[in-house]
């Protein structure tokens, strides 16, 4: 699978969120070297969880537990939205390699937008950012779960 | 209990860390109207679990299970360390009121140092921050954690 067919399988996990009700953000951990989806997940986080239960949060976890570790070197990101601040921190905890994102998040981002942590001093391991990837699809379904929620 | 009695507990579950060789940091969730402690939580980062498994995120998943809530509003958080960003982001979307913590981290923090996450403008929920509680004890079980992991 390439780079866009990845996304647009995390944007079926996105679809599956808003089916739920909830922010429609998808996540997967993909392992480059044998293409293997490592773990998926979508956002959970204002039904039946916890604050903490974002699309990235839940795919690290997941990840970690499947291959009995805490750090995911040579592992990559796809995720639909620009990660938040506590995202885009777990992300560098967990030493994932690339991070491939679909839509910018102006208003809570931390990667491109916010307090863009991949470029703090305290932040000590960056993975390799490359945003934009099927990103009117993945700001779509973003729009219009808002639109519909302020009907 | 007052501030520096609750900020003594959580020094005690960063004790507990300190003995499964983790990196001593503890942490608890405070009803302040009734005094109750409604959860604590240790950092298991390094063992057994994932990358994001620290004192602050455990703490906040076990005190939304335990309150059946997303949201911990006129909760207080008691944390020994200056939480990292991703438990500073965290703590902003799980809506604590409070938060207390022990020893400044320089080097990782996110509120008082770092990215200062409740300054920026994609904070949208920022807690009372009141740092320095039992700051030395709460440094110097780490300073020993780390002094002897460098013998």
């Amino acid at each position: 699978m390439n780079k866009q067919e990845y996304m647009l399988h995390a944007l079926e996990l996105a679809k599956k969120a808003a089916e739920n009700d909830e922010v429609p953000v998808g996540a997967i951990v993909v392992n480059p070297s044998s293409g293997e989806i490592v773990s998926e997940a979508y956002n959970v986080s204002a039904h039946g969880s916890d604050a903490t239960a974002h699309a990235e949060i839940l795919a690290i976890q997941k990840a970690c537990t499947e291959l009995g570790t805490t750090r995911l070197w040579d592992m990559d990101m796809y995720v639909t939205l620009e990660p938040c601040t506590m995202c885009a921190a777990a992300i560098s905890f967990a030493r994932i390699s690339h991070l491939y994102f679909g839509a910018t998040d102006e208003k809570g981002g931390a990667v491109v937008s916010g307090v863009k942590f991949y470029e703090a001093a305290t932040c000590h391991h960056r993975p390799v950012v490359e945003g934009g990837i099927c990103a009117e699809q993945c700001g779509e379904i973003l729009k219009n779960f808002f639109a519909a929620k302020r009907k």
